[in-house]
């Protein structure tokens, strides 16, 4: 298995063009030595213990946050260099932030980094047994791609990530396809960096866990109209707020069924069929899925929503708009061989889950409602990816 | 054209688990309201002019560097915001980092990120005509696919990137391959974010101007020995520090001829034939290309050597070393379609990149040298590929 640990111990290769090399290198042009030139952050230790280091002689106060119990409050020593030891902590990847005297930053020292649209994380990981799932192994790859397609609903060009298992650039054979999206202040990288999905596909279809099948990565963060209504968390939206949100839900399901559908099935090879097609979700993500299987119940045969539920909790009133769908439980329960709903029991869209659950039981719209531990992190959303990949297509 | 700013007003999509996605808004939580959470940097004005922001109330002093004249010191107002404006620059993309009370930093509020093994730095576009080349645009768009190969040079599983060019996926013919190497401290990932390679290739091929090519990305940072001597810039190595570089140079040139060129060949529609190979490096990528021309000058017809050349500056020993390769002038001329030798006239590796043009004038090894405004930066790197590649295979 390849660690951070590893690539961070790379190193600089040093060519023929030494010097290039050289002036590029921490202590180059007669500077002098700091702490900072030989700093090591993050460490993980084989206790599974994590040291986060920063060199900031002049700070006054600095704290580390992330997905992980144990942050706060970094102590300085007297180079200047600020250090903080957590853990031992579960094996899997974290993600996590400095504050600098109020600067949120990412690790200088860390190359490992996850982008969304409105935030930056440096990630690490913590090697073990319970990270294998998710590791680099030395086991067959597939590709992750970077592809673009033209969106007809935003009348611009528009990227993609696409995971093809291994041998598929060789092969012949179609492939179901699973559409999987992600959060709110996301793209369609996430899924590829601190979501480790490819990965995850990697190991367990070299295990012959899962079926080989594409993953659809689309970028599920829309443009919102200047004059979008302000809703005020823990509370009911008006009906105005409702109705926008509801448009641009409509807005992402029309791009991912007519542009991004059409877009896979004329550039890759899908297998036709409801049966060949998988969506999930998390987060914002989940709320779209939610919205694309109650509008277009015949599309998916395989349904998961994560860590998303009913908005403000009141259950009665998505059921009145929602009529359509629910009376048609029966038919949705032919075509939808699996809709898989999950939470954690620390996330606050735990609430809105059950009122889901609550609703879909009155109609009895057949679905799997699992509650585990944790929050609203990816710690729970690479688990649930790893479990419901060997479901599908089967 | 899609540019950054454009990309920065996606803003948050929410979705129907509207909850959710206000939770991870800024201003969620009941925290009080900040001047940071509105705050917009990197800005680009219609004049080109570029305005750096930074909320660090606590912060002593902050600068702003990068590849552009013009940075330095930010002023800080009331509210704790500190900022610089500079330009107008010329269109193009450009880095930097701030270094706030001593931490060098990325820009909190700039998702566009360059990542290496041992750097991280924010981007931004100033768009114009001078940028169209490498701009996003509304033209058929390649893939750039993270791929997988077993190294047995390392011994272990190492990505690549490859760009396939619009159609490939859907094609059937074999196509020839261009090979280009980033330098040091970055990864395989730097041509396809801060180097543009996609969209500079995308753009080519659009208007008829570049041969549909594959172009892979390796990585050639290689693991360094622990025990690898300390050179100092400026001076001329030892003789033990002289073979320690080649050994790693040899050890790359063994990962691209044959475990990277095997898994292209094995994996991807490539055309046989020297003819059909291409080659070029930045910097340390550019020692590294060096290197593999003079021990392998019968394996590529192309071969662009970019801000580098001899290290020391002393052309005799680096003759000495090279006899046999500049013997053969005759049948490396006949080989070699094109040596294209490129630097900077503000660039570090000028003097050494005259040095070999000079042992290579004394064996009548044919080549081009070009020698442009600037210096050892991106902005070259970027152009020197958009002015090769029309060159290739032809």
């Amino acid at each position: 298995m390849m660690t951070p640990r590893r690539i961070l111990s790379l190193g600089l290769a040093v060519g023929l063009a030494a010097s290039t090399a050289l002036a590029q290198a921490p202590n180059a042009g007669g500077r002098p030595r700091s702490p900072n030139d030989t700093l090591k952050s993050v460490e993980v230790s084989p206790d599974h213990k994590v040291t986060f280091r920063i060199y900031a002689p002049k700070a006054a106060e600095v704290s580390v946050g992330g997905d992980f119990a144990g942050g706060g409050k970094l102590s300085k020593d007297e180079q200047g260099v600020w250090s903080l030891t957590v853990g031992p902590l579960r094996p899997d990847y974290y993600s996590y932030t400095f504050n600098v005297d109020g600067v949120r930053t990412v690790d200088p020292k860390n190359p490992m980094i996850k982008q969304g649209i409105s935030s930056l994380d440096s990630m690490l990981l913590v090697p073990g047994d319970e990270s294998e799932f998710e590791a680099t192994k030395d086991v067959p790859h597939g590709e992750i791609r970077q592809a673009w397609y033209r969106s007809t609903t935003l009348n611009e060009p528009r990227r993609l990530h696409v995971y093809t298992p291994p041998g598929y650039g060789e092969g012949t054979e179609k492939l179901p396809v699973f559409y999987l999206l992600h959060g709110a202040g996301d793209d369609d990288s996430g899924w590829s960096t601190i979501g480790r999905a490819g990965f995850i596909l990697d190991n367990l279809i070299a295990a012959g866990k899962a079926r080989p099948m594409l993953v659809v990565m689309p970028n599920g963060s829309l443009p919102r109209p200047t004059n979008f209504p302000r809703i005020t968390p823990g509370t009911t939206p008006s009906p105005e707020a409702r109705a926008a949100m509801e448009a641009i839900q409509n807005r992402f399901t029309d791009e991912l069924l007519k542009d991004i559908a059409t877009f896979v099935e004329g550039h890759y090879r899908v297998l036709p069929g409801v049966e060949n097609r998988a969506l999930a979700g998390l987060s914002m993500g989940g709320g779209q899925t939610l919205r694309v299987l109650t509008t277009h119940p015949d599309r998916f045969a395989y349904v998961g929503i994560w860590s998303a539920g009913l908005f403000g909790g009141n259950p009665d009133e998505w059921e009145k708009r929602n009529a359509g769908f629910l009376e048609r439980a029966k038919s949705v329960n032919d075509t939808v061989k699996l809709l898989s709903i999950r939470v954690g029991d620390g996330d606050f869209a735990l609430a809105g889950t059950k009122s889901l659950s609550e609703v879909l039981n009155r109609h009895n719209v057949k679905y799997e409602l699992t509650i585990n531990d944790g929050g609203h992190t990816w710690i729970n959303w690479r688990k649930y990816l790893n479990e419901l990949a060997p479901r599908l297509f089967r």
